[in-house]
């Protein structure tokens, strides 16, 4: 029920989802009497999807806490509990991100060995895919934090990129040893020296990110949040600058129209729903954010994300990581209260 | 002599700065032995400049605290003392930021009412061009800071972009006043309710920068920073995919032919060089810091800039906000402190 255009998108993108990956099934939590005569015209979903009802909605407007306290019986909270209870492999909403951050990490539960779970998707680079993290979720980070994302980002881009060594970068303003603020400075000097399944890239600036120089880019969850939502709003600049290009002269329009195909093609590698999907990371339990305002198309995509994610085995790989490798920072923790 | 390809990129943009307004004058500080016959070609520039020869340079690695006791004697010393001096409107460097930000200070002074300078950019939007500060001065930045980037990014707004009333966006993880870090949500607290000669827009996002939602942004220097290689790193990978998509086909190719002009047009629109000078705000001086790896092209729009800003009497402008807004928030302060 939650996004700019639900139930209609969630249901259209949960067709297509399944058009690609016939193996998948779905319960689908919400109102019966919006949502039923969506399924009515499509049978194959029909067939592998089971439709729980609830009155009960999260509003985008809802604060956390709020949410945890009364959203007791929301769709958001019952598609939770059935990833808990082993009825579902894991979960996909396009509502509340706060909201989906609360109550996830109230049913599912923080791994052990993380202190604060993160918001982690794909983004696009020249050499073509890397993951950041965190997005949004931590608006501010010490170095465990930061240490404890390297370690979940490096397990995520092993399972989902298949990197085996993934390359690990910590965005900084500069590359030098003495750059930046003390929690950046502390997670590099952890990192540098701990025994982890990752090649630490020690820091890289904020173009590297589409450079994909790490496979890995970690960051705190303020600087995440605005560096990706930045990019984005580049992202749009640079194409309605192109718009205004190919539109400047008859020649130029013509141009467009012999160059369209390529140009499709462009419009795709750079279309913000082949990314949708911030995978919550250090939860037992597989929850995907899809962007509120996406269509079906972008929907589909987290759906698919999340389905590759539960097939790949996403979870057992942190959990084995972080219980080989997450208490690399004790020593350091232990030495610096001391 | 500071940039990847100092003298001869930075007498090749005097040159071209001189072209384009012929009322220019320059003192040129460091070694004549390189820079005397990169000068013999170029009566016009010759004409209009004077060489002032010194060994010393300070290094792209020194530290600012280094250059500040080592470097007295450097080029970039004796350009900002001629500042000082009154002997020019302002300095254009290429060479090491931290050592120009440091001597800058030293040299010119803070104005009064300011705590931290900061370093200040135009940004392209869709509207046209804003201004965003700080872009990695000031790493770490408390409330006050934040407000006094608010002052002197709109006097430069006024100035440079003609804004009467320049609208300002505090940059944040969202729009919702809950939002935030203890410095955005104190510093928005304090816009809200002072008078200034600006409009608050409240909090924005980092879409927004591109979107030109506010006149200036304002932000801490670490998000600064990485927002703004970031979005020169989105920049870069979308061309690179123009590329790509305009190599993919003969027709596209042909169809590149067709768009060729409207394309140079484009490249023109985005290319760094255009935006190339960070301009050190909040001291009694002009200081501009060109990028260290741009040509004579990027670094004859840095001289320009800063040209421009010293006919506009950008610091008088800043001096007189200052005077009359700048204490603001001294009664919060108080408050706070009490």
């Amino acid at each position: 029920m939650g996004g700019d255009h639900a139930p209609r998108m969630v249901v259209a993108g949960a067709a297509l989802a399944l058009r690609d990956r016939p193996g998948l099934r779905f319960l689908l939590f919400g109102d019966e009497a919006q949502i039923a005569p969506l399924l009515r015209q499509r049978e194959a979903l029909r067939g592998a999807c089971e439709l729980r009802h609830t009155d009960e909605v999260v509003k985008s407007t809802a604060k956390p806490s709020q949410a945890l306290r009364r959203g007791r019986s929301s769709s958001m909270r019952l598609a939770i509990n059935a990833v808990a209870a082993g009825e579902a492999g894991g979960v996909v909403s396009a509502g509340n991100t706060g909201a989906l951050m609360a109550m996830s990490k109230f049913v599912l539960k923080t791994m052990p060995g993380i202190d604060r779970p993160a918001i982690s998707s794909f983004m696009p680079t020249t050499q073509g895919e890397s993951v950041m993290l965190d997005l949004g979720a931590n608006i501010v980070c010490d170095e465990y934090n930061l240490v404890q994302f390297a370690i979940m980002g490096a397990a995520f881009a092993r399972t989902a990129l298949g990197k085996e060594q993934p390359s690990v970068g910590l965005l900084n303003v500069g590359e030098e040893e003495l750059k930046g603020n003390e929690a950046v400075k502390a997670a590099a000097a952890i990192l540098r020296q701990a025994d982890l399944p990752l090649a630490f890239r020690g820091f890289i600036e904020g173009d590297d990110i589409a450079k994909g120089t790490a496979d890995v880019v970690v960051t705190d969850g303020f600087t995440g949040n605005v560096a990706l939502k930045a990019m984005e709003g580049t992202s749009k600049l640079y194409s309605s600058f192109l718009r205004d290009a190919f539109t400047a002269s008859p020649l130029a329009r013509l141009g467009y129209l012999l160059a369209r195909p390529a140009m499709a093609a462009l419009r795709k590698r750079v279309d913000p729903r082949r990314y949708n999907g911030g995978v919550l990371l250090g939860l037992n339990g597989i929850s995907v954010k899809s962007h509120g305002g996406t269509d079906a198309i972008g929907f589909a995509n987290a759906v698919e994300l999340a389905a590759e994610l539960i097939a790949d085995g996403l979870i057992g790989n942190i959990t084995a990581d972080m219980a080989r490798y997450g208490h690399a920072d004790d020593g350091q923790r232990q030495a610096v209260v001391s």
